[in-house]
């Protein structure tokens, strides 16, 4: 091909001199595009660079600029005559992944498959399960499971987060130690046993980013395909979506007033492999299980090697009487996964949780976080462990405790001004949230739906039910809302209610 | 039972008046550890509050603290006659999970499992691989993939930490948004289409915890067991290890002087479901991949819709040369999933990557990420934010492309010197490490286990791979090795070596 047909070839190249690209890089692409698009095949010399950039009314290098870069890449080679010609070794057959005319300029056409996307039968059952409720809330009131974070102390969180950043030492900014960091280890391994009762080393405490993740590595470290496990019915369906990403056979065990019904559990599966259960404040029920239940499931476990996930999730959160220890502090056998998290009582953003492990876990459970994601980033921890050594979760638990149990008064206190005969809530000793009784045969979701377009996330109790409830209720996070607004908002689900029931 | 033989049983319990622990909380402990044993069997009544505390000697209040928690945790119960009793509902059959006499004291007594610990198949898998190599570094040189620490903006940092941190308002210290913040999603939009010739809007980047993290859950999303997936030979370890994890069939690809040898993939698995490629600087081997290759591997990925993932882990580190642009820039049907990592150009304990996928699989992972850790923390992709934004990210890196390719010409220059018909390793325009090539016929691992005794640490370039090498090799990482330490260390690696070969 002469040089005068590459010329041709080589109309349409347009160089913009108004624009924050520079002329050699346009000059480039637009080259580029049309080796790519098949317009300049394979072995088409180009222009000689003196004559070129007079056609194009540019300096000489612009266009030297731009062939060296096409050169650098493997576009253009330099041939035995002196020209530069595309490079001869292009295989033609793929140069015509570029549609002709395509300048690849607008963000707009982005590429995209056009034949139907192939997941993994894991990735479509995960991108086909409904997107969690919590999704709904946008900011509404009751959102449960939320703490109040405008009453964060942001400053003092301030200080420990600089304070720690400048007592970390170069090295310390390598991979982290891959079961968390060692001074955080210690002080939660205290903070546990002085709190929760729970009995455990340092060396047993392992960091998570939050609860979701501790149950997705936990199980994919102990679960098989079909192994059964029981779960609380309600209960947190994010247990029920990380058991069903390991493809576990879930066995639903009623909750009654005295917690998880152990014996219905050991009836439908009595050789489980695994338990998930949240004794001190049933999510989302409220319950907290009775001391012969707790002794009852222990001895199950321990006769049948099974794992018992204790989620902890909320109980710093007491107004009163007095605290049932955890189930962990009376596992003789090494049974219980103990599991805490941060979102409570610091802020959901921090993504920060831990699991006491039984020791016999540790070493394996360290191989799987190596293997998925080489530890959990290092400075919040450190953080968080000069937060809880200064004092200051203390304070702020104790803080929120009179704030909490406030809102929770003025919650219960105005429900039965207002919601009266339609809604039945009793106060409650623990926890962020609580359950709001719907009359008996009414369809707890209708309600939830109705109260979602009147401004009021509250969702149903059947949501969290894998089986028909005997009566309908919904669930009401009080902690994250002012007091201002739960009285407003407990007025709307009044008149709301009062629409359908 | 009379509450005479109760004493009985009550001998040996012993209040420590100078311990920390409360009296009433050590007689609450001693006797729930006599309930729980079997001592105090259901039903036995326990002595007189006021009769006891004489005992004891002890305020009646501290004996009276001690029952209230017992009541309240239901170990004791108010029988009919006012006395109170060891819950008479108990089940005796589970009260042995005590061993008797063992009184809970000691951590050194924290429980195990005494039958074989039964994991998953897959916990099995992971637990069983040997650690990563990575592990054995130790802080010694030549740790490859590191970048230097000790060099890192320190007050800088602080600056955009804190500024972030004032900047963030409650709301989003609930949950982060699962796919990443949002401004620093737009930033890396436009830093890897400026620096990398990547084509995105800002909707296909997605945060992750680190490569690893990045690669577990895209596999986790687009692999089922079996799967065919080239690899190249050698390569790093976490891709297999991942792949591993979802039990896809790796199929060893060879690596040559221009790259993926594409056509020997296509002859071993034709319809292979994905590739795996460090295109821009071949981890380990340095090489990058060439332009014929590129659009090869494309044309293959888009007749057999494949997914080709592109780690582009070290590119930001080019001291001469033109870079060539990513592969993703050249997609034109949507199959490239391009990875980018700022453990690199910022620091390893930040553990922040991300990925940019084809706009078809932006909804399915932010499933995946919903369900298994609910995105990412927010202050770290806030600071990172700022970082890059206020230019010093665009400042660091140029500073350390600086020294790290002095740091390149040092190891270069003594190696020469002192390793003589050796080593052989040849200067690079790119990366964090180099190849030392050993003489044919040498075992790279025995080398590498002398000069780890020695107190050098190159892996060998066997360990990268999943075929005999026809050569051996060490990988030596300078980029974290400061001046003084690379000239000691080359002359300690060419003493150790002239003791083997």
């Amino acid at each position: 091909m002469s040089q005068s047909k590459s010329y041709l070839r080589l109309r349409g190249i347009y160089l913009e001199r108004k624009s924050s690209v520079p002329l050699h890089r346009q000059l480039y692409e637009q080259l580029r595009g049309k080796i790519l698009d098949g317009t300049l095949p394979s072995n088409t010399p180009l222009p000689a660079t003196r004559k070129f950039s007079k056609e194009l009314k540019v300096s000489r290098n612009t266009v030297l600029n731009a062939y060296k870069q096409l050169l650098a890449e493997g576009y253009l080679e330099a041939n035995a005559g002196g020209y530069t010609r595309v490079t001869h070794t292009l295989p033609d057959h793929v140069l015509n992944i570029y549609p002709k005319s395509q300048n690849r300029k607008s963000l707009d056409q982005v590429p995209t498959t056009l034949r139907p996307l192939q997941l993994s039968d894991l990735g479509e059952k995960m991108s086909s399960l409904p997107y969690p409720y919590w999704d709904r809330s946008g900011g509404r009131p009751f959102s449960s499971s939320q703490p109040s974070v405008a009453t964060f102390p942001f400053k003092t969180w301030e200080k420990c987060l600089v304070s720690s950043w400048r007592k970390i030492n170069p090295a310390e900014l390598s991979y982290p130690p891959v079961l968390g960091y060692g001074p955080l280890r210690q002080t939660i391994a205290e903070y546990v046993q002085d709190s929760r009762g729970v009995r455990c080393s340092a060396e047993q405490v392992v960091i998570t980013n939050g609860t979701q993740h501790a149950l997705t590595t936990i199980f994919g470290l102990l679960l098989n395909p079909s192994d059964q496990v029981w779960v609380e019915n309600p209960s947190y369906n994010g247990v029920k979506i990380a058991l069903n990403q390991v493809g576990a056979d879930i066995v639903p065990v009623p909750v009654d007033e005295h917690g998880l019904v152990v014996s219905e559990g050991i009836q439908k599966a009595p050789s489980g492999r695994m338990v998930c259960i949240s004794p001190s404040h049933q999510y989302p029920l409220g319950v907290t299980m009775d001391l012969t239940r707790r002794l009852e499931l222990l001895d199950w476990a321990k006769n049948n090697d099974a794992w018992i996930i204790e989620d902890d999730y909320d109980s710093e959160y007491r107004y009163a009487g007095y605290p049932l220890e955890a189930i962990q502090g009376l596992d003789q056998a090494g049974r219980v996964i103990y599991m805490g998290t941060f979102s409570k009582v610091l802020f959901p953003a921090l993504r920060l949780g831990y699991m006491i492990l039984p020791p016999s876990l540790v070493e394996p459970y360290s191989a799987t976080r190596i293997f998925t994601d080489r530890g959990t980033r290092l400075l919040e921890q450190a953080t968080v462990n000069e937060f809880i050594n200064e004092g200051h979760l203390g304070r702020h638990i104790r803080k929120m405790r009179t704030l909490y149990e406030e809102r929770q008064n003025i919650l219960v206190n105005r429900a039965r001004i207002y919601l009266k005969n339609l809604i039945e809530i009793e106060p409650s000793e623990v926890g962020l949230h609580l359950v709001g009784w719907l009359p008996p045969g009414v369809d707890d979701r209708a309600v939830s739906d109705q109260l979602l377009d009147d401004g009021i996330y509250a969702p149903p109790l059947s949501y969290f039910s894998l089986e028909p409830l005997e009566q309908g209720g919904l669930v009401i996070g009080y902690a994250a809302v002012d007091e201002h607004e739960i009285v407003s908002a407990v007025r709307q689900m009044g008149s709301s209610l009062q629409k359908i029931l």
